[in-house]
């Protein structure tokens, strides 16, 4: 049995989102499966020292340019948030709640969550928008609302946000393949070489 | 006329490097020349708060575990240096006197220069480094020592960063092809999409 793909995102990240996009398609290409993993970049940032990328000087409007036109060059729709850079926990925590439920509800959650922040111009920073989304994606509303605001949950993302940091994370998407580390939207055709030939 | 690309670098980015020994060649499969434009990353990371990458928790790990890789992927030789990261604005003022007689000798000058460090090990942050091989190359030493030593050739770097930093160039490489702006060694088949297309 193959391992599966490791995918490292922040639901904040727009690159993380244009690779959300692709990864399960990629990866099936090569008999993989993708374990997706949202993390909290502000915890990471505190580790590194980084800053949101939109936020720094020079960097900040080169990749405002370049979100959208990494969407075109992928054929994924793409509309910058009126909101941003903006909080995610409730989202993340929402993931990990349905996760240990239905891994495969999860990751479809985690698409429509991505896609209310990207396409539609939802502010998924939200935790209104978070319950409304996940109603609609049939889950129980007050189950989730208890959740959501009790401590179980929180401890449980902190712990996955630490778990990343152990393993190397330091950005968003952070894909690892069979132990292999690939940082970045723009190296996907990078993994599809690795997993096609074992390495380069 | 075909505008040039412009290929901002600093000699102590990998990333640089492993971009210097394509990008002659990828514009001129589309009929483009390449300015070559040496600048000093620590002027830019005053700007923009960033740090040398290899100093970054984590980021740290991955790069130099990258450095190698992508070397690997573009069939480049590389070693990483034993001093590093280091100064480069002996190397980056050399460059540009050479560059003010003769545009031809100063590319390759600069190849000397990134092929001295990352594949012969040497520390060009030496100023008698970067005169010994000047004087290889062809140079009168004596010359060139003069003009390191003196203010002129200091302003006229510290004139090039900052035009640099005034068309947004955030780190290395950082190459712009007829106004578009693209930032990192990996973005290079990108850049040839770019230049094949007229746009994406």
């Amino acid at each position: 049995m193959l391992e599966p793909l490791d995918f490292y995102f922040d639901f904040s990240s727009p690159y993380g989102y244009l690779a959300s996009e692709k990864i399960d398609q990629l990866a099936a290409r090569y008999g993989r499966q993708v374990s997706w993993r949202p993390i909290l970049l502000g915890v990471v940032f505190k580790r590194t020292g980084a800053a949101p990328l939109t936020l720094v000087p020079l960097k900040g409007e080169y990749s405002r340019h370049d979100f959208a036109r990494s969407a075109r060059l992928l054929d994924v729709p793409y509309t910058h948030p009126a909101n941003f850079p903006l909080a995610t926990q409730h989202a993340a925590r929402a993931y990990y709640w349905l996760h240990d439920e239905n891994g495969e509800a999860a990751r479809r959650f985690a698409q429509v969550l991505f896609r209310a922040l990207y396409v539609e111009r939802r502010d998924i920073s939200d935790l209104d928008v978070v319950l409304e989304l996940a109603t609609r994606h049939g889950v129980d509303r007050d189950a989730l609302f208890a959740a959501l605001t009790g401590p179980a949950l929180k401890e449980r993302l902190q712990a996955e946000c630490g778990a990343a940091l152990d393993k190397g994370v330091f950005g968003s998407p952070y894909i690892i393949v069979d132990g292999e580390p690939f940082f970045g939207v723009d190296r996907l055709p990078q993994i599809e070489r690795w997993l096609d030939s074992g390495g380069f």
